[in-house]
């Protein structure tokens, strides 16, 4: 559940140069005397097409509203700006805590803006933020050098609620982005598992960083994580940790093999790096363009572009089946009961689930 | 969906030392002049828990039945005798086409009778026996030696239908196998990504068989299934084969450590046997047995026992609230639009999502 404690983890915000995070739309300033204008949609639209991140960032924080009032006005933007967004790759990033994941987007953020020149966002997606209080992008100091980029724009993940609702506001911060001309958007996760399919879902291209463990072993990658890889690169690859840095990518390469070739027809590749020391940096972004122009030409870009558009309707009906059961009054008061019968043997699974739609559809009926 | 060609798919169907399967309960004989007496749930209960065979079976048939009269029948069936359930080893077996599952499973079966005694039933989950025909486990010649032991329930896969039905009507076949007695549970499934993620969910251990590919590439093993595994095992590790096989099991060990340890503390490990020479078996037994020792000891079975029972009301629960979604007429009818409109960019994932549900939830309310 949002609570109005999780404004904490706007604070120490970046956005862009070190500009603070606006509070226009945040609800527990609207009793001060100096509040400042509100904007249309159509003031949102142009704002955001113009490039300006001042009112990038209030649409963002319009997007993650939970006030209800905010929502109609925020899906209007996102509806203008639609036409307006796409162009970009979308690179999704994961890693386990220790593999040094600020410091290679930092070091692969200012790569690219150099070599390629455009505009970069960086978002995330961390369910879990409620307890870290937004840890994940939250901290300025984490990427030196991007967080002070006139041609980048950070946002930390949206306030904790449940990972389908994170999701969704990322990928609609998404849209903002493109339309306000960011061709590169990363999108951060923590290697907690399942937002890893929420952001393999609304990304072309699927990095996963890894770091040579203290044996030959390989630290914690979660279920099904290394088969969603389009790379896979293992940082600190530098003085001492070369070696065990190369054993650890030929145990990959190997671990591969065990697994079928993707959709998009594209093997994963695996390779080193060194984030601190900015070494095999090039190698990592050339990967990422082969692949990029190896999907735009088999097609599989666009397919799975639409494929993403489709699944997250899907899932936005699905999340909203289930949470308007699970929210009930009657069945959240129900649920633990028919736990019990099931764990006592009372009950099958299956006439316990019965009983509660039945519940749940008289009382939807019940209430209009 | 379901349709009276189904029924073919129980042509050939092996019920214990070749006793034909019952068809009392099949609705395209309910006019016959000559039609069996209908039995009461106390009938059935008490077969069941005799372990009369015929019963058992007329018992499965009413589990799968897509008439809506059969359904409470069923469900008092099963209440009545789940407190009779539970004692039972329950393996998932899994593997690819080519494998050599049938082979794999009869000795397997017969193995473990000879050795400890008791009763196996062997089940089956494969919603995509509608295609096939039920072609898994549907046809006798391939068990040959299980299919006419006097101590074996083989039972093939309920006639397709979503996954969800499928597998929760193979579910509900185990509470009454082991009402009947069967202390030992193999269900089998095809392969396919989805299914095994069922199988894993009503099974304490779970097998994964594999081949040796033709060069040092191990076939097909489809997403997340390798993860699932508590321990492989690659068949065919005779003859010409045998090096090959070391090398695949060297190939899935080194892949294994790449995995962190599953929730049970239990290492999965990697075995080679041959079906077809019977070599290799009781190893594979032997890892088996000490797996449920291991887990028995440390609270796992018993606690993952628990969260099965749980996962199947809310995955019941999860399924049914989808298929009445869409099931909807009108839902059925507007989802091919919002799906082009959002191809085509004129509306969000998001507000499609939304406007379906408006549309759903107003109909349930008039339809009362």
């Amino acid at each position: 559940m949002e609570h109005p404690e999780n404004d904490d983890m706007y604070k120490g915000l970046v956005v862009n140069a070190g500009i603070a995070q606006p509070s226009s739309v945040n609800p527990y300033l609207k009793s001060s005397k100096f509040k400042r204008r509100e904007l249309t949609a159509n003031d949102y639209v142009e704002g955001i097409l113009k490039g300006d991140t001042v009112i990038l960032s209030r649409a963002v924080t319009l997007v993650e509203s939970v006030l209800p009032e905010h929502h109609s006005l925020a899906q209007e933007v996102i509806e203008k700006c639609l036409p307006y967004s796409g162009n970009s790759i979308r690179i999704g990033i994961s890693g386990v805590p220790g593999a040094g994941k600020s410091t290679s987007i930092d070091v692969f953020g200012l790569h690219v803006l150099e070599e390629k020149g455009g505009k970069l966002a960086v978002l995330a997606i961390d369910p879990s933020s409620e307890r870290t209080k937004g840890s994940i992008l939250g901290d300025k100091t984490r990427m030196e050098k991007l967080s002070v980029h006139p041609k980048s724009f950070i946002r930390p993940s949206p306030s904790a609620g449940s990972l389908g609702g994170v999701a969704r506001k990322t990928r609609e911060t998404i849209v903002l982005c493109e339309a306000a001309g960011y061709d590169k958007i990363f999108v951060e996760t923590v290697g907690v598992g399942q937002s890893e399919t929420a952001v393999h879902s609304m990304v072309d291209f699927f990095l996963l960083l890894q770091v040579a463990g203290t044996g030959d072993e390989l630290q914690g990658i979660k279920r099904g994580i290394m088969e969603m890889a389009d790379g896979i690169v293992i940082n600190k690859c530098d003085g001492d940790n070369i070696d065990r840095s190369n054993l650890a990518a030929a145990h990959f390469r190997n671990a591969l093999h065990l697994f079928p070739v993707p959709d998009s027809g594209w093997t994963p590749k695996v390779l080193t790096y060194s984030g601190f020391y900015g070494l095999g940096i090039k190698e990592i972004w050339d990967m990422i363009y082969s692949y990029m122009d190896f999907v735009k030409e088999n097609g599989y870009f666009e397919y799975r572009r639409n494929e993403q558009n489709k699944y997250w309707m899907y899932e936005t009906i699905n999340e909203q089946l289930r949470s308007n059961f699970y929210n009930n009054e009657l069945i959240a008061k129900m649920l633990k009961v028919k736990e019990k019968m099931i764990q006592e043997g009372q009950q099958t699974s299956f006439i316990a689930a019965k009983q509660l739609l039945d519940i749940y559809f008289s009382d939807i009926v019940e209430k209009k």
